[in-house]
C-alpha cells in the first residue's frame, strides 16, 4: 500500500486539545491500515472558534470528505463542526477524570434534530477510524474491500488466539 | 423529486420490534425528504437471529449501502449487524420505560474494537436519516448539495421563527 | 420601577430552540423584578452558527454585560458563546424528554480551563436572571440593593407561609 | 473428586475477548470445585459472528447444558447466544475501562421478552460458575448436594475467620 | 395441556409486596404458558423475615426446584432467598418510583462471592418464568421441548407482523 | 476515660465480610473517642444468615441499643438487620470496585416502608459512631455533652487550620 | 393512647419548603401513630438561614430530642441543622423534578467526617418517623414497645394479605 | 501587573476544607494573572457554621464583591454562603472518593429558586477564578480588558501548539 499522506486527504481527524492526542492516533492509525488519506489538527471550540470554523469550512473545498473529532468534558468540538459543514462528522467522547467519560459521550451524542453527529465508544477512536473508511466505502469500492479484509482477518484473529486458549487456562488453574 | 422508493434502495431501516416504529419513521421521513431510497424491516436479533443474518448478508448485494438499526433496551441489533457486514451502520438508541434510554445507548455506542456502529442520539431516528444522506453524499454530490440546502433551510427557520420570538413573549409577561 | 425594556438593556437572554420559550421566560420575569433591561432571541449554536457568532459579537458594542443561555440536550449554545466573548455567560440547562437533563447539566457545566460557562440548575431559568443582577450588582449599588431587598423579602414569604402550616397540617390529618 | 474434564462437559464457558480470561477463570474454577465439566472459549460476537452461532447450536448436541458467557462494553455475546438456543444462559459483565461496569450489566441484562440471560454482578464470574451448579441440582441430586455442602461451608469459613477479628481489631486500635 | 397447577409446583413465584402482584403475574403467564407448575406469595424480607426462611427451607422438601423473587427499592428478598438455599433463585427487580429501578437491580445483582441471583431486566418477570423453564429443562427434555417451541414461535410471530410493516408505514407516511 | 469495653456494650458493630475491617474501624475509633462501649463482628446476611439472626435477636437482652452495620455490593446486611430488631440500625454503604459505592448506598437506603435504616454517607463509618452517640444522647446526658464537646472540637481544630492556611498559599504559589 | 401533641414535643419536623408537606406529613403520621409528641415547620436553609439556626438552636432548651429535616434539589437542610446542634437530625431526600431524587440523597447523606445525617429513602417520611420513635426507643422502653408492637402488626398485615393472593392471582389470570 | 495582593480584595476564595486546597489554588492562580485582589480561607458550613457567617456577612462591608467557595460530598457551602449575601456565589463542585465528583456537582448546582450559585465544572477551580474576572469586567473595563487578552492568549497557544502536533504525530507511529 503506497504511503497515504502523500495522496488525497480524506479525512479531517481533529480533537479540542493536544493532549488528548494519545487517544486521537489509534483513529490515524486506522485510516493508515486501512489505506485512506488522513490530516490531524488540535483546535479548541472554546479557545480557538474562528480557527474551528476557517478550518472546517476549508474542508470541502480541499477535497476532504469526513471529520473524525474527539474531545473530552464538555466535549462540543464534534457538534460544533457538524453545524458548519455538510460533511459527515465523527465523534469520539474522550474520557477526562471526572463522571467516567459519560459527560463527553452525552455532549457528543445527544444533537438536535438536523444536526447528527455519528457517535462512537468513549476512547474509541480505532472505530472511528475504521468507521470512516466504512462511509468511504459506500462511494468507493476499493476502500470498502479492504475494510472486508480487515473484518475478516479480526475474525481469523478471534479464532486463533481461541485456539491457543486452553494452554493460557492450564497455566493459570 | 421522483419517489425515491421507485428507485434504488439505498438504506435499509431495521427495528427489533415493530413497537418502534412510531420512532423509526423519523428517520424514512428524513430519508424521503432528502431523496434517498429506503426500505423498512422489523426483525429482532434475538427473536429472528437467522433471519437478520440472512436480511443483512443479502443487502450489500443489493446495492444497498448503509443500515439504520434502532433498539431498546439491550439493544443488541445495529451491533450484531455491524458485525455482519462491512457496510456502515447507524445505530438509533430508542427510550424504553426503564433507565431513561441510556441503557440502550451505551449497549449500541460502547462497541468493541474493529466493529463501530454510528450512534445518534435516544430517539433520534430523524438524525439517524440525515446521517445516512451525508454518508452517501461522501460518493454522491447531488445527495450531498440536498444536504447542503437542507442544513441551510434548518438555520434560516430558525431565524424566522426568532423574528417573531417578541410576540410571543410580549403575550407571556 | 420605569419599564426596564426601554432603558438599556443589560442581559442577552438566548435560548437554542424556541420550544425552550417556556422555561427560559422565568430569566425574563426575574430580570423585570429586579429592573435589569434585557432582550430575548432564540438562535441555535448547531442550526444557525454564524447568526450566533455575529449576535454575540455585537453584544459588548451595544452595552450588554452578560449573557443568559438555555440550551437542552447536547446543550453546546452556552459554551459557544462563551467561546466568543469576554462577558460573562450564565447557562441554564434545560431538561428535554432523556436522561433527566443530566446530559444538558454536563454538557454545560464541564467546560476547558479558560472558558467557563456560570452553570445554574435544571431548568433554574429564574435562578439565571438573579445571578445576572447579583453579577451586575458587583459594580452597580442600586442593583444589588434591588436583589438584596429580593432576598429578604424571600425570607419574609418563607416565615408567613410557615406561620399558616399548622392549619394545612390540621386539615390534612 | 476425579478429573471433572475428562467427564461430560456440562458447561460451555465462553467469553467476548481473552482479555477476559482473567476474570472469567473464577467461573472455571467454581465448576472444577463443584465438580462440574467445562469447556472454555473465547470467540466474539462481533467479530467472529458466525462461529458463535456454529458453537452455540452444536452444544446441545454434545450434550452441553449451560452456556456461561463474559463480555464487556457493549457486550452483546450473551444475547446473542441466548437467541441461537433453549438453553439457560448465565451471562457475566465484565468492568472494562469506562463507566464501571454498569454499560455492561445493562447490555447483557435488559433483554427483550422471551430472550432471558440469567445475570450475574459485575466481573462475579465465579458465582457464574455456582450459579451453573445449582441450575444443574435442579435435575442432578448430588451436584445440589455439592452445592450444598459448599454453601454451608462458606458460612463456617465466615464465622472462623469472625472468631479471630477482635485480634486483628485490637492490633489496629 | 393438563392444568399445572393440579401438577408438582416447581417453581415458588414470590414479591415482597402484593403491590408488585401486577408484574409478578407476568412470570406466572409464562410458566403457565410452557407448562410448569408454580405457587405464589407475597411474603417481605423486612416485614416477615421469619415468614421467609421457614417457607424457603421448605421448598425443597416439598419438591420445588426455583424460586423466582421479585422485589422493589432495596430489593433484598432474592438475595435473602439466595442465602437459605441451594436451589436457584431468579431475581426480578421491581420498578418502583425513584432512581427507574436502578436501585433494585444493583439491589438484586451484585450479590457477593458464593451467593448468586439470576437476575433479569427492570420489571421482567415473563423472561423470569421462561428462564425457569429453561433451568428446568436442563433436566427435563420435555419442558426444554417447549421451550424450544415458545423461541421458534416467537420467531414467527415477529416475522409475520414484519410481514405487515409495510401496510403501517404506508398508513403513517 | 476508662476502658469502655470493660463497660457496657451500647452498640454493636457488625460488617458483612472482615475484608471491610479497614472502613468500619472508623467506626469503633468514633465510638472509643465518645466513650461508648461497643462490641465487634463480621457477620454475612448471605453466607450465616441464621448466625447473623440469632446474634441480632440477641442484642436487646444483653442491653446492646444499637447496631451500625456496613456491607458493599448488594449491602443487604443492613436492612436485614433492620428486620429482625426494634433497635435503630445505622448502615454504612462501602465502596467495592464496581459502581462506586452507588449500589451499596441504594440497597441500604431505600428500604421499604416500615422498616428504615440510618444511612450515613460512603465508607463513612465515623459518621456512624457519632450519629450512634447522637441517637444514645437522646437518652444519656453525659453522652450528649460528650458528642456537644467533640463538635465543638471540631470547629476549633478547623478554624486552627485555618489560621494557618496562608503559609501554606504563599509556599504553594 | 392520650393525645401526643399536648404532651412534650420530641421530636422537630422540618421541610425546606412548604410544597413538601405532602410527602414530610407521613412523618407526622408514624410519629401519632407511636405516641410520640412532634411539631412542625417550614423553613428553608437557603432562603431563612438565621430563623432556620434561631429555631434550631432553641430545640434542645425545649427538650426536644430528635430533628426530621426534608428537603429536595440541592437539599442542604438536614445537614445546616446537623451543623447547629448535638441532636441526631434524620434527613428525608424528596424527589423533585430532575434526576429523580438522586441529588437529593446524595446532597442529605454524603456529610463530612463529624457531622451525620441519618438518611432515609427518597420521599421515606414515614421511615424518618419510625427512626425516630426507635431512636428514642433507646432510652425510653415504652416507645421501644410501641415499635415492637407495630413492627409485629406489619408483619401480621403482610400475612393476612398474602392470604388473600391466590384470589386476586385468579381473579388476574 | 503590581501585587494585587497589596491592593483591595475583590474575590473571597472559601473552601470546606484545607484538605481541598490543591484544587482551589488553581482559583488564586487565575486571579493572580488577571489582577485581581484575593484572600483565601478554610472554613466548613458544618463544622464552623456561625463562623462561616461571621465571615460571609463581613465581606460586602469590606469591599469584597464575589465568592468562590469549593467543596466536595454534600458541599453545601457555597450554597449557604448565597444565603448570607446579595454578592454572587462561584462554586467548585470538588471530586472527592466516591461518585465521581457528581454528588458535589448536583448539590451544588440544583439550588432552590431565588438563591442561584454559579456553578463550575468538578474540580474546576481555575475556570472559576477566571469567571470571578469575568463578573468584575461588568463593571470594571480594565479587568475586562486584561479577560479578553487572557482568551486571545488562549487561542494563541492551541495554534502554536497545533503547529507543532505533526512533529509529535510523526514520533508516534
Amino acid at each position: 500500500m503506497s504511503d497515504e499522506r502523500s495522496n488525497q486527504t480524506r479525512v479531517g481527524v481533529i480533537m479540542g486539545s493536544d493532549s488528548d492526542l494519545g487517544v486521537m492516533l489509534d483513529a490515524v492509525r486506522a485510516l493508515k491500515q486501512l489505506g485512506v488519506g488522513w490530516e490531524i489538527n488540535a483546535l479548541s471550540a472554546h479557545r480557538t472558534p474562528h480557527r474551528v470554523a476557517e478550518y472546517v469550512e476549508g474542508l470541502e473545498g480541499r477535497g476532504v470528505q469526513i471529520i473524525i473529532a474527539g474531545a473530552g468534558g464538555a466535549a462540543h468540538l464534534p457538534g460544533v463542526i457538524a453545524a458548519l459543514t455538510p460533511l459527515p462528522v465523527i465523534g469520539v467522547p474522550i474520557k477526562s477524570t471526572a463522571t467516567d467519560g459519560l459527560d463527553s459521550l452525552l455532549s457528543i451524542v445527544q444533537m438536535p434534530p438536523g444536526v447528527p453527529v455519528a457517535t462512537v465508544g468513549i476512547n474509541a477512536a480505532r472505530n472511528a477510524g475504521i468507521l470512516a473508511a466504512q462511509i468511504l466505502g459506500t462511494g468507493d469500492p476499493e476502500v470498502r474491500d479492504r475494510v472486508r479484509a480487515y473484518k475478516k482477518e479480526l475474525g481469523t484473529s478471534v479464532e486463533s488466539r481461541n485456539a491457543k486458549l486452553m494452554e493460557r487456562v492450564e497455566k493459570e488453574l
